[in-house]
């Protein structure tokens, strides 16, 4: 067993990259162009100064459907004193765009002509010279810089040059990248997944970046972890491509052979970097070519590949780093950082009411998914602890702030038809999104006193009235302010896996030796609900193995139960259902959209309630099970 | 000769698109989708919503390297008690990623063990339940939402749904379009050029903007204007592709078949917008699918494409219509606008100053290198007369604002070796840029005036004092406010045909018989020195012919000499010899850039003088003759 090497450097991020761009001047300075034909040049960037070659238009040439005419042999012509022209003599018909000949150099608009005889015209106003004509190089003269060097090429730079008789251009060549993946637990997409392997999909996401970079990506088949495997994938991809991803491996552990690898072959500069996610990168260079370590993790990789692999590729092609978009917000919650590194964290940005709120997504660096969620880039600077909820931040934008403006944020409890929403509104009209983050129906009213969400699922049982989310409401939120928009009657039970081998039928089973349990987190409604029952019952809480333990939705409860030896979770039934798991019920509870009255007549709210009230909308809960929607789209006042 | 169908509607263009989207109602809504390799996914467009098939991690997972082991067991270990733990019973070695065994339920890391024995280790801390551990589904639970229906995917989108499990995905069908060129007059790039030929580049501006919105472009030969011929190639694309466009012959002249095909394979919707440039345009249906004449000027032709056939695509592609960025911009002209039309008006914008300046380029429709140089698109409503010079007003952007903020802007009197300076700006700086608007020296002056623009080109000779600019400069900007960066000493002569053939020697040849001249424009320094130098030998402008032709530049000057019956114009060297002109010189003079003192000190001026000083710029120059650079860079203020 090799042992770990376990120190990396913590090299500024900034630093890191600055340091490796000076090593690669070379490589930059040498790094290629080539010729190609205009017309396949859309979005390549040109090598130099691109002359016209001809002028557009190359002769005289009419602008309007006409005759060409004499323009002295016209002067004197007026309403009274009509002047007959002689068609070969005096004139040519002439349409649009065709050449006027030399001895003529005026054109008269169809629409002013008299017909006179055939072959004759006449004319009530005399021509001035020139008119109707296009010159000779109007548009583009013959040796005029149509586009400059490093210019990136558009559809009507393309149309540009072929009209300035420009039909090939020098291009700077488009870097083609390596990706080589490697771990002996790596399957392939649509490959069978047996416990412990893991779906190679890095790659994917580094091409797809590669592409929209202007880069040309090739990945490699995965290598299994052997130290000779990967090495000589490297000694091929580098000899083969400009660049070279290795993910994975790029960390200190017994199996990364990144560093080492790369040290063999040619040069490491950099192992490790005071940045997070992302910290375990190796920047290397193998035969003056960089060779970078991306570490596995999808939020590392991400990062690394935004600020490292990109300044690469815009330097080849001598594109300006342009900054992301940035906006303004308020950051729902406080952010604790180190000052050992630079942190980029995740948000979900919403305009709530004039306010922009920016909220913090899960920071673990494995969740591929809150790159998928996030609006935004809340970047957390190495000299500083973080930031305070309230705290006025700048955020990095990664969507258009259009989309952001138009989505709608639901703050609060989880239940899967918030997905349907999401789904439905959006098909509605794709100008809409709707963005829901699970923090639980507590949190949700949080988030609605804060005025950081549009909207809160709620389910919240008043244990002395048996009365559903008005009592929460009016002690938190006071009296006037919010609505209840009815949603669903949920059946809220426990599930546990297909046939109930533990013959697990109520809250006294969780007790029993043998039995393993898997709870929500504090504050949802549904962990109240246990705790409820538990307290009725006379359980003591310690005495369910697995209470400790959370999950923050029904679906990745059900998920423990399905795939794990976990025996049983509370949830809805959508979600047991969805698992293929047994589901034994508990008790119907009514599950609600708390909404502030001052949005009840926003459009986006609006449009919302016509497809919770729409039969196609409560249809579609039905099948999924476990949901009345008698009162669905009703709504109650909270006075 | 048939006779031309004059009129044509003017219908206003929203109501023209809403009629005509609203008769496509069925097109759209029979709009198919197709099931692809989310490996090859990037940039389509959902048709459904993405559920995840497997959850990632699909076991519960390491988070560390460490040991798996059972929390319970390891309570009460401290530093005073190490408990010493053995391999195979109480622990097993894990990588980060590895499975954890159901016996296990907590992973302690590495840099806390203490090796004690082969097989044994040591620690000094309990593990709290669940610790390192990435649960089965903390980032994908199986069943839950990753992407909604109608969503354009991208890289992280790609990378969520393989680790899903999701291996293909069903997306819309990407919309065909072919594009029909005709015109008898076209020739394709490369071809021959005639008298009267054009070379077809419409088609590729269209193809690369329906890639640009997410649609396959397939372009056909050019057809000749025959009726029959033109009618077959439109069927056959309508018969094989979702679109059609028809470029030219959209309009009413007699060889203008859009309309009368369209309606004798299909519907004619609309004939004729009321918009500007772009209004000849046939809006049409044939076989349920949307077949569009796009008229012939490249200008009208983009506007055309941008306001009409690019909300078709986004409705097959259920992509929201984004509008395009706008700012707050100072209109330097007056711009009259008729009431008949919206007009689309290109402009440049700069930032002068704190300022941003809009100046309207040319409303040529025929001029595609106004789409070239626009940074933006000014729309006038049709219920509008126009903006007058100074009116705050709104613009499109059709380029990032951050590069219309790194652009230097120069007005004025225009010299070739402005193009190398912009050229070698951009080549030096990727984020920088020189944009130059040709209005004459007296247009720059009053450009710097006005605030318009950072540096304008002057070429005055004050006739009292035979000096140049500096009296100019304090009469109209005063004393101390603008130095002049000395750029050039040239060469200002008659450019005549090759081998002189009219013999033209000195200004009293302009009156000769059967000479021809083309000029300046008012304002130019070169107009000034022709006005002076006939002046001096009592010459009537009035005997020049010609002298009433106007053109913009140096460079369309030449070209008119070089490619027509012109036989003379007045210019500079480097013009006459990019056209194999004959050349005789008339006179030296000063050409020197005007720059507001306060803009001295402003880095991207500075990066311009460090190129106007540098010996690479001045070979350059040199070697397009008729140029001395001895004082290319000096800074003489005017007191």
């Amino acid at each position: 067993m090799k042992t770990a090497n376990i120190y990396l450097s913590s090299k500024e991020l900034e630093q890191a990259v600055d340091e490796y761009t000076d090593r690669l001047s070379g490589f930059f300075k040498d790094y290629g162009t080539e010729i190609i034909e205009t017309a396949h040049s859309l979005g390549r960037v040109t090598a130099g100064p691109v002359y016209a070659l001809v002028s557009s238009p190359h002769f005289n040439a009419s602008a309007m459907d006409g005759i060409a005419v004499s323009a002295p042999a016209t002067f004197g012509a007026s309403e009274r004193n009509r002047l007959r022209l002689h068609e070969g003599k005096d004139y040519l018909v002439v349409d649009t765009g065709d050449p006027i000949p030399a001895q003529y150099n005026a054109v008269i608009m169809h629409e002013n002509l008299i017909q006179a005889a055939e072959g004759e015209v006449e004319i009530s106003a005399p021509a001035t010279p020139w008119q109707h004509i296009r010159p000779i190089g109007e548009d583009i003269v013959q040796g005029e810089l149509i586009i400059p060097t490093y210019h990136r090429i558009r559809p009507v730079d393309i149309g540009a040059m072929l009209a300035g008789g420009v039909g090939s251009v020098e291009v700077i060549k488009r870097p083609h990248v390596s990706i080589i993946p490697t771990g002996t637990e790596l399957v392939l997409p649509g490959e069978k997944l047996e416990q412990g392997s893991l779906i190679e999909y890095n790659s994917h996401i580094f091409a797809g970046l590669i592409e929209e970079w202007g880069g040309v990506a090739r990945r490699y088949r995965p290598v299994p972890d052997v130290y000779e495997d990967i090495k000589s994938a490297v000694e091929k991809a580098a000899a083969e491509s400009d660049m070279v991803l290795i993910n994975a491996g790029s960390s200190a552990g017994r199996e990364d052979f990144t560093k080492d690898i790369i040290a063999e072959l040619g040069e490491v500069i950099t192992h490790g970097i005071a940045v997070k996610p992302g910290s375990p990168a190796v920047l290397g260079i193998i035969g003056g070519k960089p060779v970078i370590g991306i570490p596995g993790y999808p939020v590392s990789a991400y990062f690394i590949m935004d600020s490292v692999v990109k300044p690469l590729l815009q330097r080849c092609l001598h594109l300006p780093d342009k900054s992301r978009r940035q906006v303004e917000a308020v950051c729902s919650r406080r952010v604790v950082s180190s000052l050992k590194h630079k942190e980029f964290v995740r948000v979900k940005l919403g305009k709530v009411g004039d306010k922009l709120i920016a909220t913090p997504l899960t920071r673990g660096a494995g969740v591929v998914m809150s790159l998928v969620r996030a609006d935004g880039v809340l970047v957390i600077p190495q000299n500083s602890e973080g930031v305070d909820a309230g705290e006025i931040v700048r955020v990095d934008l990664l969507k258009d702030l259009e989309d952001i403006e138009n989505t709608i944020v639901c703050i609060g409890s989880h239940d899967p038809i918030l997905d349907v929403l999401a789904n439905d509104i959006h098909y509605k009209d794709p100008r809409l999104h709707l963005a829901s983050a699970h923090v639980g129906s507590m949190g949700g009213i949080t988030a609605l006193l804060r005025g950081e969400t549009h909207i809160a699922g709620v389910h919240l049982l008043d244990e002395e009235t048996g009365e559903y989310n008005t009592s929460y409401i009016k002690k938190y939120l006071g009296s006037g302010n919010i609505a209840l928009v009815k949603l669903v009657d949920r059946i809220q039970g426990f599930m546990v896996k297909k046939g109930n081998p533990k013959n697990i039928k109520d809250f006294e089973d969780l007790t029993r030796d043998g039995v393993s349990f898997v709870n929500r987190q504090k504050g949802s409604g549904t962990r109240l609900l246990l705790d409820y029952k538990l307290k009725q019952r006379g359980i003591d809480p310690a005495r369910v193995f697995g209470y400790g333990r959370e999950e923050f939705t029904h679906m990745a409860v059900a998920a423990a139960v399905a795939f794990s030896e976990i025996d049983a979770g509370l949830g809805v039934y959508s979600a047991a259902s969805a698992l293929g798991l047994d589901f034994i019920p508990v008790c119907s509870e009514e599950y609600d959209l708390a909404v502030p009255v001052k949005f009840l007549e926003d459009s986006n709210i609006r449009l919302l309630l016509d497809i919770i009230r729409s039969e196609a909308f409560k249809e579609k809960v039905k099948a999924m099970g476990g949901y009345s929607t008698d009162r669905a789209g009703e709504i109650v006042p909270v006075n």
